[in-house]
């Protein structure tokens, strides 16, 4: 996702090794090497920065680089933004991390369960990801840092201050970088790339008349809520605003069509939509509205085009695009 | 919702009071007394204090506690064992607070902005709420306390000791007991209030055979997803048993007929739930299934049916009772 970032290690458990070597070959990626963690944070750290300087723990030897980051997975929602200021500090200065404002103050307990005394809230921040260094830098403290340190520690921007005299440059983040911690997280983080999914949609009606003005109303009454992309054609293959539509992860599509099953044309859009790569990610929604302005319809749903379509819906579920039918019938 | 607690008192900014006085109505809450906040933290506990203590405050000098408890609107999630912990510890020790393993290190910036030194993350916990006092302790703290402490101050706790020489007891509490800080805060809450919402269904059937099969068999097969009450009866009205589960706070009720539109039977299910006053807090949902078993069932919908099942249930949302109609054919 980050240009300028040469290779990825993936620190994992050993048990989940071969989990990990199948989500990266399904998702194609390419520049991630997977090594085996330790039983503490600072073990599974160590043994990923090993990659680049020791040979027993890959097959070759990854070329060192001037700066490493170091990232947690349970921070999914990291933006390049902050990974490049990080970076750039750690450049000048030896070390970087970012931090957030504390939410709460944070006490001493006493031995007997009572407390101690309390930090003064301002003065204190609380120690996110990412995090970088020059390499040399970490590298040498941890081959310099105790076993007490590797066992209990949790703070690398500790070790660089410990081990090699330098202060890392404190980089204020937003709000979206916490950790995922507790079951409430993971429903926020869903509803998140839910946001995220539903910021724009896009609206296809073919070029008769009747079709045109749904393309044109729908989208405006739906553009004070959402962004939308409206295109009006006849055939889809080969169309290449639609195609830059889909590429601008676009999850969501509205197809009017005035024939009920125009399932040869849907069929062309979702095969779009597979070769894009887009719903390997996150599912793509395609609402299919069939509009029935004849004066002899009767409000009744044909057994057959139900079978159809809802054929055509399950198959397109494995391809990870989510079908929804939808028959509005106007007198 | 908690039976020993005499008074209940709702500190809240100035331009909210009217809002706030119109949620107490609206919901029959008897023990609330509504106070005007301060500009900070300190400032708005203070003045909720001074209603037990001083005139000026409220028309009529509410009776003062033993143990008053200082809780945050931004924790709905608390449960009435964590706050009986805590009132418990107060009266031995005096003060008593909830408190949390921490998330993420804390570390302290220097004035450069660089890292200063960091915590060792085991020694210190994050200060949450409730926390609980015996009155005469946090009244004379705040009496005794400086400006300074009312404007920069953020602990309860660091008042009763610096003050009152009093070491607050520290209570170890589960994790539902977060501060709702950011919009992802509140999905996750809004996730949560669902997930207790769905924790039980009553499925409701009618005494004729093919109903009562099915009256069977959808709880059986619903048993192992979520906690199950079939009830089968023909006349809804002064059904105890009904009338329990609805009290006992169940949110979710299927109810399957024969005839396709029982609006009258239906009716008095609506008409039992909202005297319940379980709406008021939560929608309430009810899904109609209407199973046609016919020999000479066909595919259609009348519009009839539609037409008033939709009225129904737009009436129904007025008071916060989502209807869902379904139709299931089965030759």
């Amino acid at each position: 996702r980050i240009s300028w970032i040469s290779d990825i290690i993936v620190v994992v458990s050993p048990e989940n090794i071969e989990t990990m070597k199948t989500i990266i070959e399904k998702y194609g990626h390419k520049k991630v090497t997977v090594v085996e963690g330790g039983v503490t944070r600072h073990r599974s750290i160590f043994n990923g920065l090993k990659v680049f300087a020791e040979n027993e723990f890959s097959s070759h030897l990854l070329q060192k680089p001037e700066v490493v980051i170091i990232h947690d997975a349970v921070r999914p929602f990291v933006e390049e933004d902050i990974v490049s200021k990080v970076v750039m500090a750690a450049k000048e200065h030896g070390a970087a991390g970012a931090i957030r404002p504390l939410v709460s103050t944070v006490i001493a307990s006493a031995a007997d369960g009572c407390l101690d005394h309390s930090l003064e809230r301002a003065r204190y921040r609380a120690s996110e990801m990412p995090q970088a260094f020059l390499f040399d830098i970490i590298y040498e403290a941890y081959q310099q840092c105790t076993d007490y340190d590797l066992d209990y520690g949790t703070e690398c921007l500790h070790l660089a201050l410990k081990y090699c005299k330098t202060n890392a440059k404190l980089v204020e983040e937003t709000a979206d970088l916490w950790k995922v911690t507790y079951k409430r997280d993971l429903y926020a983080a869903e509803s998140i790339i839910k946001d995220n999914l539903s910021q724009q949609v896009c609206v296809i009606t073919n070029l008769k008349e009747t079709l045109a003005q749904v393309g044109f109303l729908l989208p405006e009454s739906l553009k004070s809520q959402i962004k939308v992309e409206a295109i009006s054609i006849s055939l889809r293959k080969n169309d290449t605003r639609l195609q830059n539509i889909i590429s601008g992860q676009c999850y969501n599509f509205v197809s009017v069509n005035e024939k009920r099953c125009a399932i040869q044309e849907t069929q062309e859009l979702v095969d779009m939509l597979e070769k894009s790569n887009i719903p390997l990610l996150y599912p793509v929604v395609l609402i299919l509205v069939y509009l029935d302005i004849s004066e002899n319809n009767s409000f009744s749903i044909g057994m057959e085009d139900l079978t159809t379509i809802k054929k055509f819906a399950r198959e397109a579920k494995k391809k990870n695009i989510l079908v929804y039918g939808l028959l509005i019938q106007y007198k």
